[in-house]
């Protein structure tokens, strides 16, 4: 299909096989020298578009030959790494015209190690990225507050400073926020406003107050709405909430890939790119922000407004997203004793960011925790405080790490644990994350073993007639968190897998979904998806340590079982809890009482924005939170290896009938009623 | 000398003058089209070297093109507004290099209007900027502390920040200094520097500590010493004195010019220009903090470090000087009223002043007292604060404007005045600044009429037989502020000028030193020097300007005479007082009590930057005065009628005669030792 180019193949040695590694998915692998970037999609699984059969014509399958560095692939030069355009290529772009840089996937050889963007255009499925937004009945007490006032004109027998008269006036007409003797400052770039400002709007102005004594705003016309942000920087993506200061209201949300995954896809790829190139912290802060600008770019467009009316940001993110997005080098979180440059809420500007806002737009950071819990889960807290109540409460946050945080009035503990990428799909065999086409729940018939499962993007079971029409346009691409813990979990019900984890090669006989997988057994779910012995160990050691940590909280407590979970985060919203609980991944309780809380870092943040106490709220109650390190607690291993089993000791509360018989909490839209109902009535 | 090129000459019709302006001397004019650089610089008395009679052999007259836009004179282009290179300028380029840009004077002729700046190695006699340091007893508390401290190791069960621990350590180590409730906090630079310098200290650092609260500066190792530099931004001179903040020592000094001299000469054609081009405010604040910067590298390299080591900075400057370096844009100090945008003091950072010193320099400016008495006269207030005795104290700041300040504990009242530049020596037909060859003394015979002089460089008065021998290295290049002052106050005691000034033309006969220049009579003081009669009125309306606004001053308070005076700024140290009094440029006093503080400015920039109580002293005392418009006030206009006549009614207290045998205080060692006694005493 493509033409090649033979004087440039004559040129050097040439490797037999060449690395490239695709982003935003972070996926990478070698493949043969000479190989199209299409066809390396194709084996990596790298959704790339393609309709014209790679024959230069359609156009979908453009990419963007980019640069970055890895951990372990440094790949510092392109030019030469790609074969030159091809007639086909040059074609295309004399009669479509192809932006500068840009590539036609199917007719670009590699010929060396190399770092490939597909934009957001030439990908068939986009990621799915989680912004939901919570309802949450916040009291609306914005650190940012809007005056319209009218100044006193300047006289030549009184010189005093436009600055100082608009403050005369902020005391006089709104003594009630600011005393006589209240010190009202603001910012150097109100200063250079300020007097063309005050003249333009004939000394009737608006400004913006900080805190009750900053001045970081002013308008020549009566404001009618400010904007803030509340972002949550996730290491894989990041969501934002625009809210208008002046109502409490979501007017936008939206999502992105963190870009930094061309630094490494987890975070400890990143801490370690970092150890060999420590200069880099900077451009890894940058990459962050200008994701966190788009953000702020996206939300505002969509209301037809820009960023330069966002003045008030708060951010949350984990410890080494906080760190990097800050411009920290987070080395020493990568290692023990895992030490925070600071624990405190870090109050900046967004300028010092280099965020595009309002010139005098504020920043707030909530308070990390400790090394491996941040700001993120500080976040979660405000918005599900446990110590709002007597009841024993256990908050699970499930990422690559999961976060957990046990505890009521009394006393709170945090841990993290190290759970791993399996539960969000990542090192499973055909593992995925969330994306249409993904497997996200399966059924394994008791008697005949037969499966049954839903897909990404298409409300019918496998089994419906209409799905595989359904199907086919989608794709059924592999299989995400969700679906392989219900996988094991049903394979474990239906007598497929024994309590200790291992598949029974002897039912073979009985269906060949269960064959022999080189040394092990796996079971066929589809003709192309298969669970692994593997992949049921990954799942195993990853329920073991979340199951080990929230153990060890509830040892220190010295309870046996917690009054209410809450599950948060994206996979939290997307898992059936009855599996959760056969898989021991959440503790013996009522299972009406396990609830999602999908974005909850997100409104912990939207929480700090639109309410100034619940900062000094949160910094209070993150200093009270006794932080667990479980690298250290001795009895940690113990619960990890008794933890491995399947299910995991369920009693006495409930037995293993009446967990999966309970309905589906997704699908109840009496349970998303009382999980809404629930949230209102927390006190804020 | 040169040879045109006559190819470039038949291009189209040439104008028959263009204009060229030369910086950093701001003189400016038209010349015949074809007028070689140098000639010019002849024409309008502007200093560029040449030793080889224009041959293109000596390179002293290397001279850089350069782009700027003056309020009347917008210059935009210039490649074609100069004779390309001749073959002897490219000759001497060949053999000894010619930096990038550079001419050479004698062999580029001027074919439109241009702006040539002249580097100071191509200035024969380099401007004298003043940047002596005034000695004063100063109490050492600087607003930011270094404390050396130990800090607790991480460890796995106290998850706490680094930050968090090293303020635990400030506290137990320093109980006096911080208290336990005390909250620091710390810029985002040391947040990234933290964690690295604490490991590299091995966990001993020193720290400093802005304000008692805000740590700005952390290193590996004990630090011996940190800068602080006081930097009087003045709008034709800037001066720096470089301090370590640990002995208050000053440790150097630097002057440089203000480049924003390209935009206008006098503060009132810079606001011009920016009400036309409003957008360049940002340029404008960028070439005096160029300025800035500039003195920070020269002072720090004087000692063999460099400007990072400078961790607070104060600035003072007159109103529209403190406008442009904060980048807010004048042009409301251009007009009645005359608003300021704050007069409050400014707390900023070097980064938002783009001043490259340590990442987390702090930077105070003195408050502003109105709109034409700025935060240079808080600073001198600071440093001779009429408050602080019963005795009526006149402070006079002469420049383009001068300031005064009259008052004691019970009162002190401020008002600038509108002298013009005359007594600077601009505006004068051969006047010039303050430069070696100028004449700065003058002495009139009574009887015979012939003068004698003294110029600056020379130690020799102009009858003194080793005088020609040394004067003719110098030039005798013009007449400077105090020389003129003297010359008319002589001029007027020999008989030459009448008490209403004008020149008597009948003593032409006596001596034809006194000749018919025009309509008007003039007086030749050397074969190229003469006092016009223009000259002489330029002199009265500023010393009668200034004699009104002090006599209103005293009028307010209620008072005939004054106990002190004290003349301030450079003009203020080369003046002989006797000679300000027989114009009228003091009150009738008592001479002894008249005295020079020099760089009064500069050394109160120093008081704030040395010692923290003196910010909220000077913010204090600036609130307390009382700020008067001399332009609305009904009786200044009879005032400055009034005091248009040499001598100025001097009486009660002295006599005429007393006056002119007063010793000139500028020789006498005895006066120097009392005037630092003096300052020494006053508390602070």
């Amino acid at each position: 299909m493509i033409e090649r180019d033979e004087s440039s193949e004559n040129n050097t040695k040439k490797p037999s096989k060449v690395s490239i590694i695709f982003t935003p998915s972070g996926k990478r692998g070698d493949v043969e020298y000479g190989t199209t970037i299409l066809d390396a999609a194709r084996q990596l699984n790298v959704d790339l578009d393609s309709v014209c059969g790679g024959r230069a014509m359609c156009g979908r399958c453009q990419v963007q030959p980019t640069f970055g560095k890895f951990a372990k692939h440094q790949i510092t030069s392109l030019q030469s790494n790609l074969s030159p355009p091809s007639k086909a290529e040059l074609h295309y772009g004399e009669k479509k015209s192809l932006k500068t840089g840009r590539r036609l996937g199917c007719n670009t050889q590699i010929l060396g190690n190399t770092l490939i963007d597909v934009p957001e255009k030439s990908q068939v499925h986009r990621q799915l990225i989680r912004k939901e937004v919570e309802p949450y009945n916040i009291e609306l007490a914005p650190q940012l507050e809007l005056f319209s006032i009218k100044v006193q004109q300047p006289n030549m027998h009184d010189p005093s400073g436009d600055f100082e008269r608009l403050c005369q006036s902020l005391k006089e007409q709104y003594s009630a926020s600011f005393s006589k003797e209240h010190s009202i400052t603001c910012s150097l770039s109100v200063l250079r406003e300020l007097q063309k400002v005050l003249r333009e709007g004939s000394w009737q102005v608006t400004v913006a107050v900080h805190a009750g004594h900053f001045v970081n705003g002013i308008w020549p016309e009566y404001k009618k709405a400010m904007f803030g942000l509340a972002v949550d920087v996730g290491s894989t993506t990041l969501s934002a909430q625009l809210c208008n200061l002046k109502t409490g209201e979501v007017i936008a949300s939206a999502g992105t890939m963190n870009p930094q995954i061309r630094f490494g896809e987890d975070l400890m790829s990143r801490v370690s790119y970092l150890m060999m190139n420590p200069d880099d912290t900077i451009n890894m802060a940058h990459e962050v922000r200008t994701a966190v600008n788009y953000l702020a770019a996206q939300t505002t467009n969509e209301i037809g407004s820009d960023p330069s009316n966002i003045m008030d940001v708060v951010l949350v993110g984990n410890p080494i997203m906080h760190h990097l997005l800050l411009g920290i080098d987070p080395t020493e979180l990568g290692g023990a004793p895992f030490a925070l440059a600071t624990d405190k809420a870090i109050n900046t500007t967004a300028e010092e960011l280099d965020l595009y806002f309002n010139p005098s737009a504020t920043v707030y950071i909530l308070p990390c925790i400790a090394g491996h819990v941040g700001a993120d889960t500080a976040a979660v807290i405000l918005a599900y405080n446990p110590m709002s109540t007597k009841e024993m409460t256990l908050i699970i946050d499930i990422g690559t790490n999961a976060e957990i945080v046990l505890g009521n009035c009394d006393q709170v503990l945090a841990c993290s644990c190290p759970t791993g990428p399996a539960f969000e799909g990542a090192q499973i065999s055909c593992g995925q994350r969330a994306a249409p086409g993904a497997i996200e729940r399966v059924r394994i018939d008791r008697q005949t073993l037969e499966p049954s499962y839903q897909i990404i993007g298409c409300e019918f079971w496998s089994k419906d007639k209409y799905f595989d029409e359904k199907a086919k346009s989608l794709g059924i691409t592999g299989i995400c968190g969700s679906g392989i813990i219900e996988a094991v979990a049903e394979l474990y019900l239906a007598g497929v897998i024994s309590p200790d984890g291992v598949i029974d090669g002897a039912l073979k006989k009985q269906n060949d979904r269960v064959f022999l997988d080189g040394r092990t057994y796996s079971y066929r779910l589809t003709e192309t998806i298969s669970i692994t012995q593997n992949d049921i160990r990954a799942i195993q050691l990853a329920k073991a340590a979340l199951h080990a940590s929230f153990q060890l909280l509830m040892d220190k407590i010295g309870i046996n079982t917690v009054d209410e979970v809450i599950l948060v985060g994206a996979f939290g919203s997307y898992i059936d809890t009855k599996y959760a609980m056969v898989l021991g991944m959440i503790p013996d309780c009522d299972l009406r009482r396990v609830k999602s809380a999908g974005n909850a870092a997100g409104t912990g943040a939207r929480i700090a924005l639109l309410n100034k106490h619940s900062r000094k709220e949160i910094e209070n109650t993150v200093k009270r939170i006794e932080k667990i390190e479980t690298a250290v607690e001795p009895m940690f291993q113990d619960h990890f290896v008794n933890a491995m089993a399947i299910p995991h000791k369920i009693a006495p509360y409930t037995k293993l009938q009446e967990i999966i018989s309970f309905p589906d909490p997704r699908k109840s839209s009496l349970s998303n009623e009382f999980r809404r109902q629930k949230r209102r009535g927390k006190p804020r």
